[in-house]
């Protein structure tokens, strides 16, 4: 018989090959894991709307983990929020992990606030603000460490599934992808509807300039260019996904942020590229504001596809909110998704997705 | 075909759920686990020869795990010794998942030195000098952290094999199995050929003492017993394993120190005692200055069982002088040739073992 993507899952760019990635993963066993971090960079006014202020981001990422070990978060009350209180995609990725079990794995790269959950360390420290030009530190040894811890889950499993938490990780992202020389003109996300892409440029190229380095060998220094403009989630989260895809599938659960973690992989060892795909969701895949295709297709013929999550028709609020383009992705929200439908050989869809985020968001959010 | 158990394994209690679960586990998918940690205890003279000096033991566990990892130790020249200059046993394990490899994963219990590896983090300390009575700080906080990560591995393979390194442990153990009541009498072994019980049984009477709580209630109080007389390895130990075997068989790989560990899954949750057995050393298991048996036969009728490695035929006097009682087990020497064995389905044999473990003990320790 021959495979047949389901209508839920939108293959974006490099078709074919995302077709043969998805047909090597389905009804296979996985492993989800989440590198997660922290950057002063979130606290610039404007960038990050991934907590409720500024202040607040420092606990999105565990709070996002707590979610989904524990159906609930611990270190903060509540579930991590928009200013505008609009709820985290930890939502969705939580959903997807209930209908479709599977081991769950957080990787520190570099925390303000540690979650109540048993974590990786690989020695990471949380980020500076991109505007000193000095971001990131050690990021070589987080990379060598999430390698080594990569290759390990590598052999537990048939596929794994990669997703980050990291406030202002767009705003990161832009300055990696700046620093290593890729066109990035509007091409990176946002947690806002409105992309502040004059913000952000000024950011990073206030940083590019402070770190002093020649762009010339910035461009091709991918850990140089973390530690100038990076954020402490790309070395780690780079090293788990090469070390894994050495030997089996990887599904990159992001957006943009997700492309810079890709550039920095081929820049460090283009070797395990046809083992990656970027999987996203349906608002980061039809974001105007933004570009992912733009910025794979710079990189070589790596497959995205997009979970059809789609949130109109929801009793919530809440929930019909992201349709207006807040938020977006994060904690591998459409790759954790397509994974469920993979898991279960599509019988996990997009509507019943749906059905399990209401319950949990009821739960959740709406009785606060 | 009925299953038979190699000659190269020996049953040493309760045979007929040895058997069976050996036979559950051969041939199976397993990951081997190790829980490290220091203690201060090490450095009480006499205590532990797991290391060059009091000071060097340290090192020892994180020395352990890199050599597991990479063939050779980062954070010491060399490898572990005791005193008289014989390397660790975890050359030992380290040969053992070269012949089945296999996923490994580092629990950081509490260390004054980090390995150059990744670890799973669960916040915990190291451990003080148990003569203070208060050894150990947030017991349950690691026992319930390793517990969730315990669950986690258990999804992605068929068994768990838990093993451990901590210089000072046999101490710490006769220190637990005291305060929670069982019958401890010259049972705990040593890496000394020459058992020192009695400074061991004054270290932990000092230590009950000075903890000042009632006996009674300490007997009933793992969590208790572990944190005045205990150390750091015990609480994510017993949690890891505990997670694990909810689900899936786990090969506890150690002596004594892991009666201990046992004695307190026992106390947390007995109903997950029929998914364990107990795998260590023929130095061990025929020591006749500890009573591995005679421990375990007190918490029930969990199987131990017996690699029969033995190094007298062995070209290098650091290996023969295993046979007089020197080291006798640890970072889990005994259970995981038990699981390379099991893994390969019975192609890796003690003398298969010995070569392999000649062949790493040149490289590493005769030319230095």
């Amino acid at each position: 018989m021959t495979f047949k993507v389901p209508e839920d899952i939108a293959l974006c760019l490099n078709e074919d090959r995302g077709k043969a990635f998805l047909e090597s993963i389905w009804n296979k066993k996985a492993a989800y894991c989440c590198v997660i971090g922290n950057t002063e960079t979130a606290k610039i006014p404007g960038v990050s709307a991934a907590g409720a202020n500024p202040e607040a981001t420092d606990f999105t990422p565990a709070a996002d983990m707590e979610l989904l070990y524990f159906g609930r978060c611990k270190c903060i009350d509540g579930v991590p929020i928009t200013p505008d209180g609009i709820p985290t995609p930890g939502i969705v990725t939580m959903s997807a992990l209930k209908l479709a079990p599977m081991p769950i794995f957080v990787v520190n790269g570099g925390l303000r606030v540690k979650p109540h959950t048993p974590y990786i360390e690989v020695e990471g420290t949380p980020g500076g603000d991109i505007r000193t030009g000095k971001a990131v530190k050690g990021a070589e040894r987080a990379f060598d460490r999430a390698l080594v811890a990569g290759r390990q889950l590598a052999k537990t499993v048939d596929y794994l599934v990669v997703g980050e938490s990291i406030p202002g990780g767009t705003t990161t992202a832009l300055g990696v992808l700046t620093a290593l020389g890729y066109d990035t003109k509007e091409k990176v996300a946002s947690t806002f509807p409105v992309n502040p892409h004059d913000l952000k440029g000024k950011v990073v190229a206030e940083g590019i300039a402070a770190s002093g380095i020649d762009p010339e060998l910035l461009r091709n220094d991918a850990m140089a260019a973390v530690q100038a403009v990076g954020d402490p989630m790309m070395a780690p989260a780079a090293g788990l996904i090469a070390g894994a895809a050495e030997s089996v599938p990887v599904l990159m659960a992001g957006g943009t942020q997700m492309a810079a973690v890709l550039a920095i992989i081929k820049a460090m060892d283009d070797t395990v590229m046809d083992n990656l795909a970027l999987g996203t969701t349906r608002w980061i895949s039809e974001d105007k504001t933004s570009d992912l295709r733009g910025l794979v297709s710079q990189m070589g013929d790596v497959p995205v596809m997009a979970a059809n999550l789609n949130f109109s028709a929801s009793r919530y609020d809440g929930l019909r909110v992201y349709e207006t383009g807040l938020v977006k992705e994060g904690v591998g929200a459409g790759g954790s998704s397509i994974m469920a439908m993979a898991a279960t050989g599509g019988k996990v869809t997009c509507r019943s997705l749906l059905d399990e985020i209401e319950k949990n968001y009821a739960r959740l959010v709406s009785r606060r």
